[in-house]
């Protein structure tokens, strides 16, 4: 795990703001041997740079690596993944005609279950570390299951594999199969501290592993036990998921399970906030807050949005999981007008591909079907639809910094600067030959055509548009290189 | 060009109906020199069908290829593209935040205007036939550009690598820039012949290569030039391609362009067809019959599909370009409930994917939508919203037997019969083995991960869902292998 002090040269892309990304063309990243951006430079001279640099840091060019990105390449900031289901990962593509409720219990619940089997949830997470390492995702923040002993094993593969995770125990102990079904609160609780100290034992400064309280959502969760895990997530200042408002039926299956008798819920919105409201189920079990993370939020109420932005807590938009399940289609520009952040989920296996590009490409395509459901229902001026979309960049922002912010790790990963620490991936594209032919390049031969002729941000749509994990050349995370394709 | 004798042994899928896939486990297909499919024989074993269908055709074992599908490999038809302008590959995943008709002024016109130098032309479109036949598309219908001799090069390109190719030389004398233009509808109709000319001589029994008569789209072009080029189409029986009803804007540009007093339109539905509708203009100019592929239908009227589906016009669904380009969600169960044949287009550049395999895909996400815009906007109880959307077997058969309806070749092409020919894939999934690691298989390694334990439609909606053009290892067209993953 020791890494060398590191120089990166060549061009890398970040994102500046929500709208704009920022070019840095013969630059220079200078990183320390526990993977931290000490100086950036450029645009620059390679021998002109280490003499300047090298005695201002104190380095001695025998002790520094030096990585260069070809012409054409460029280094990109580490995709952050706010919400993946490991254990569902084998059926990824398999749903049927099904929606969320019925693909739950005749997909999803039974394979879970049978990851308590060792041998099946090594099989099965270390090809998931392997396949998101591979796209890019330095970060990733993992439903596991209900099994206390898998759940430290994902936790153990992260941390050998090098990936940042968030390792969620699933708890769960109402409104679901006998043979998949926390026993009591109790029990819960008690699974969920076996893998916090599982994971404090293992990675004591939690620079790799972090635990993440995770209460299934609402309908398999009793009040008691989210009550007894928001306490337990205040107690030792731990990061919170779960799901809210991703389908009708399970919207309406929470109001019934979950009226104020139950939560003791009470209107807390200045404008008479719904007491019945999904988000006011968590907020009266004390999950809601600023280190919460929400997965979907297809269909809050104006009202749940303030509530979810008053208490800080972010969203995973999900959008290959809502179109593909027909949960409907997110309005991000909607959640972030209302200041809420936004990041992005693969949400396999809802979501089909473990690729956060995928994600932001569908990000893209969907905020379109919002911007036209918008038009067509009268509900706004053309101008108005318009303003629905998300640009490549805000999709590309709400891969990194995005998702920085919702797994909190916001300045320290998800972009390019002194003091941050060196999570990148270094993006390859295909160049067309005068044949028409692309050469063969290291890692392989995606689909991105470039000519030649391109700008720098058409290059990085293409990317966006028609790229795949044949793109990214190698991936590493505080420092440390963690995937390189062959 | 000659091929050999081939038996095909292995698994075979295909669509038996718009519903149902077919799966042949240990099948044999014989395939003579001219690539027609001449037997089909299985369940059995090698040895046994051998002995058994040779004496019975004729062959002697030594004439003869044998083609094994490897153990958890398919044969699945090759795709068909319905709507692809070759001319716009460069500019896949560029947009911005463009509709149509600002994306075709800025982005669209100048490229293929710049195809006129012959030696970017035989760039771009090299790739183009080299990047489609990788994706498993065994034919296309490709829009080329206003020049002639470029369009020509198109033709030979394919007719050289073996794509089954429509070539469509564009039509378009108006309201289009000065650089980017038909002189006149003489003009456009003597360039037009030069191109039918041309294909005649290079492929004269038109096996490979055919001309498909191509108006842009009605806003481009005028009464005269559209009437010319159906009557050309009648005269030599060709097929015809044009766009319609894509967008709001473009369908309010048609009426104020096309009033009656220019179409001559009246009245021709039984209910009273709107003569100012966008079908109406076309069949005002003789151009919608069963030979007409008409691409996108996102906003057609209950009148205007009554009158496509009476004319026998085929539909070529665009779902990637309409999400990317913000044109809407077609509603391709409404259009198949009318009795309209449906297929599928990538519509590179306003698709932002060569691939008829994402096509697919984007097909079952959009319909999802449809369903959902149907739901919330109050028109459809669950079950007919549910209607809406289209399963994995449904989009494969629009991406082959739906594509060989649409371009001419139903009964020859889509399927597995005797009768027909060789156009076919070679599908190869990745098999995670015992310790999460994948086998570097020949041909790469795509993104479908394959545990073992999945039924035969769980691989095939997993292809659909997560597959790429890693996983089409060799193609095939009229029994002659044109690409070959190496």
């Amino acid at each position: 795990m020791a890494a060398r002090k590191t120089l990166y040269l060549g061009t890398f892309v970040h994102s500046e703001s929500l709208t704009e990304l920022e070019f840095l063309y013969d630059g220079a990243v200078f990183v320390n041997e526990s993977g931290t951006i000490v100086a950036i430079q450029g645009p620059c001279e390679e021998a002109k740079v280490k003499e300047m640099m090298f005695p201002r840091l104190g380095w001695a060019e025998a002790d520094v690596d030096i990585v260069r990105a070809k012409d054409g390449e460029f280094f990109f900031p580490g995709f952050i993944d706010t919400h993946i289901h490991a254990s569902q990962y084998p059926n990824a593509g398999i749903f049927g005609q099904s929606t969320l409720l019925d693909w739950l219990n005749t997909y999803t619940f039974p394979l879970e279950a049978s990851l308590a089997d060792p041998a099946k949830a090594r099989r099965v997470y270390s090809r998931v570390v392997r396949r998101t390492l591979a796209h890019g995702t330095t970060c990733a923040a993992y439903y596991a299951t209900i099994d206390a002993a898998s759940t430290n094993l994902l936790a153990d593969l992260c941390l050998a594999a090098g990936q940042r995770a968030l390792i969620g125990r699933v708890c769960m102990d109402q409104l679901s199969p006998d043979y998949y079904r926390d026993a009591s609160p109790e029990a819960a609780m008690a699974a969920t501290r076996q893998t916090i100290e599982h994971i404090r034992a293992v990675d004591p400064q939690m620079e790799i592993v972090r635990p993440i309280i995770t209460p299934r959502f609402a309908p398999a969760c009793s009040m008691d036990l989210m009550r007894q895990l928001a306490e337990l997530a205040n107690e030792q200042n731990l990061p919170i998921q779960t799901h809210i408002s991703e389908n009708v039926n399970e919207i309406a299956l929470v109001k019934s399970l979950f009226p104020p008798s139950v939560t003791g819920a009470t209107p807390t919105d200045d404008n008479g906030q719904d007491p019945t409201s999904y988000a006011s189920v968590y907020d009266a079990a004390g999950l809601l807050n600023d280190r919460t993370i929400l997965a979907h939020a297809v269909h809050l109420t104006e009202g749940e949005a303030r509530l979810v932005a008053r208490r800080g807590a972010k969203v995973s938009h999900c959008p290959c999981s809502n179109s593909a399940l027909g949960s409907g289609a997110a309005r991000v520009r909607w959640l972030l007008d209302r200041g809420i952040v936004c990041s992005l989920g693969s949400d396999v296996s809802g979501g089909y591909s473990p690729s956060v590009l995928e994600a932001a490409r569908a990000a893209v395509l969907v905020s379109r079907h919002v911007a036209q459901g918008a038009a067509a229902a009268g509900q706004a001026a053309e101008e108005e639809a318009d303003r629905q979309k998300l640009s490549v960049e805000e999709v590309l922002y709400l891969a990194t910094r995005g998702g920085a912010e919702a797994v909190g790790l916001a300045g320290k990963v998800g972009g390019f600067e002194v003091g941050m620490e060196w999570d990148a991936q270094l993006i390859g594209l295909g160049v067309v030959g005068e044949d028409g032919e692309v050469e063969e390049q290291d890692g392989g031969d995606g689909n991105v055509d470039v000519f030649g002729w391109e700008s720098w941000p058409d290059r990085v749509a293409k990317w966006v548009y028609t790229g795949d994990d044949r793109n990214t050349k190698r991936v590493w995370v505080k420092g440390r290189l963690v995937h390189e394709r062959k």
